[in-house]
């Protein structure tokens, strides 16, 4: 294989070092997470508990809290927000998994596998609900604008990627619109409400925004690669989930494009009807993507976005916070390589 | 039976006459939910279509807009929240019928059943998310804080409902609870926006909050013995819907107090064990829900929430509007009569 994982810990430090930068305003965070999500209906905090306490890097948050520090936000207002787009994005997961029929997350059983899709759906819409009575606390129609939109952006992308999911015709551009909307909206906005509550002129909100956007595009692109190239264990994924769910990624829709007509036939049959995909289809599909380099060049593809996001850095002074962003981004391909 | 339907179009006019009272408002309305619910991703207003025009009453925005003229309100902003709250409705009821697994709603097939589960998720999380940037272009904290709050309520309340679900030894009390916040609290807080937009003082926002909370309570207790006592054909409802859920109403937990042992050990069979049910189980607890007065008292009970929702409105002068909200409360009892 082209693409292996990389085993080196001393690459995966970016995030770790990001989050040591802003430990105490991310511990604020949990603080506020696991404080939140209460409810007198005990399921509700049970099964939250099961996806937030799960871990995960809180990259989103994260990204909220750095981006507000680069901005020279001292406050406690971002770590509330920061709590928020957790509570928005764990909200998302908990749907994506009644939706996907997901089986695992983040290597351990998924919620909807554990307290079925009923309470999945149900417990996603509170703590939905309670991310905008956190804004609403926090007082911001900026920041409620931002996030409001970001959540609606969400489930377009979801829908469309819905109807695209096991369609072998649709194009590269109709993906990349899919990964903008359904990851990249909620990175764009986490970052950029780090600039709004900072109260900094519009040119950083932006610069924020453009980069949580291409970083969510990158980070994306890099997952797309790695549900082919890694291993459950380490990463809490199960390999070829995409793949048995007939979804068409990047490496999928180049290696298509790229392959003859009886390699075009197989892809048709192996993602229009993921639910007859016999043992053989997926080392045959990695032998495909690995023919035609797709995976190396979705990562390329993904290269590209990571550019643009450091770029959109360089307003910025040269700064701690600023570096360690540059490696989040550096990030999303090291675990590729 | 002790309760029928009552086929007598001439009671039904408490909702067509509160209507005709702001039919400029609300036809105002239905142009912004039609409008609000277009996205690029086609599949969107298409299902929520299929759900917003299968018409309803509307009711809840109705009570927005009745509210804000109670209060002497003129001007656009209860237009637009009157369609938050409908988006904030219309989300639930896709929600509610992929964990209900319903297959009618309002006498049509129900979006779950023609588009599927994972769609309508995702657009129900697309419609609660218009509803939330509606609100923050109406730009008011204050209308905010309230409905973000009845949809965190709402939430609650379902997976309250989702745990007691088949539990005969649930109570009253709790059972109370469900309603209060899956159905009730949407109906207080759509009353009580309509005072925030004219800006009346905090009595007249309680007054209405508390017609809407009893409001909603009693229509909820009557839509329970409906599920008993109405044709599939004039409803649009499934007969026996709760009953083949399993779903504990009232009429039942009534019932089941009221029982000998034998009675009990039926309803523990039927009620815990929903998807064993036989064909002469739904005529039989009929005939125990008849035997011990539980339809008669549950709208007993209901009456008791109407009398004190009636009351609430009375420190509003006497006028057409408040005497056709009124009519609304009577409205919930006359339809199981």
């Amino acid at each position: 294989m082209g693409v292996v994982v990389n085993l080196d810990h001393g690459r995966e430090d970016a995030i770790t070092h990001l989050t040591s930068l802003v430990r105490a305003e991310l511990d604020a965070t949990n603080r506020v997470i696991v404080l939140r999500m209460q409810s007198p209906v005990e399921l509700i905090p049970r099964l939250a508990a099961h996806l937030v306490q799960a871990g995960g890097k809180r990259l989103r948050p994260l990204l909220t809290l750095a981006s507000a520090k680069l901005c020279g936000h001292e406050g406690g207002r971002a770590v509330n927000l920061a709590a928020c787009v957790e509570f928005i994005h764990t909200a998302t997961l908990l749907h994506d998994d009644v939706v996907d029929e997901s089986q695992l997350r983040r290597g351990l059983a998924s919620a909807n596998a554990v307290f079925g899709n009923k309470a999945s759906v149900l417990v996603g819409d509170f703590l939905f609900s309670r991310a905008f009575e956190l804004m609403v606390e926090d007082g911001s129609i900026a920041v409620l604008a931002i996030l409001s939109r970001a959540s609606a952006t969400i489930s377009e992308g979801e829908v469309l990627q819905l109807v695209t999911a096991n369609d072998t015709g649709s194009s590269e551009e109709q993906y990349l619109e899919v990964i903008r909307c359904k990851t990249a909206a909620l990175f764009a906005a986490a970052c950029r409400i780090g600039a709004v509550v900072a109260d900094r002129p519009r040119a950083e909100e932006r610069a924020l925004e453009a980069f949580g956007l291409n970083l969510g595009i990158a980070f994306q692109l890099a997952d797309d690669v790695l549900d082919y190239a890694a291993s459950q264990v380490l990463l809490g994924k199960t390999v070829g989930d995409d793949f048995r769910e007939g979804k068409i990624t990047l490496p999928v829709l180049l290696a298509f494009r790229r392959g003859d007509a009886a390699e075009r036939a197989f892809w048709k049959r192996v993602m229009e009807t993921p639910e007859a995909q016999t043992e053989a289809d997926l080392p045959e599909a990695m032998a495909l993507l690995e023919k035609h380099g797709a995976l190396r060049d979705t990562i390329a593809r993904a290269r590209h976005y990571g550019d643009i996001a450091r770029d959109a850095l360089r307003i910025f002074p040269d700064c701690a916070i600023r570096r360690a962003l540059d490696g989040a981004i550096a990030y999303a391909f090291e675990r590729t390589r």
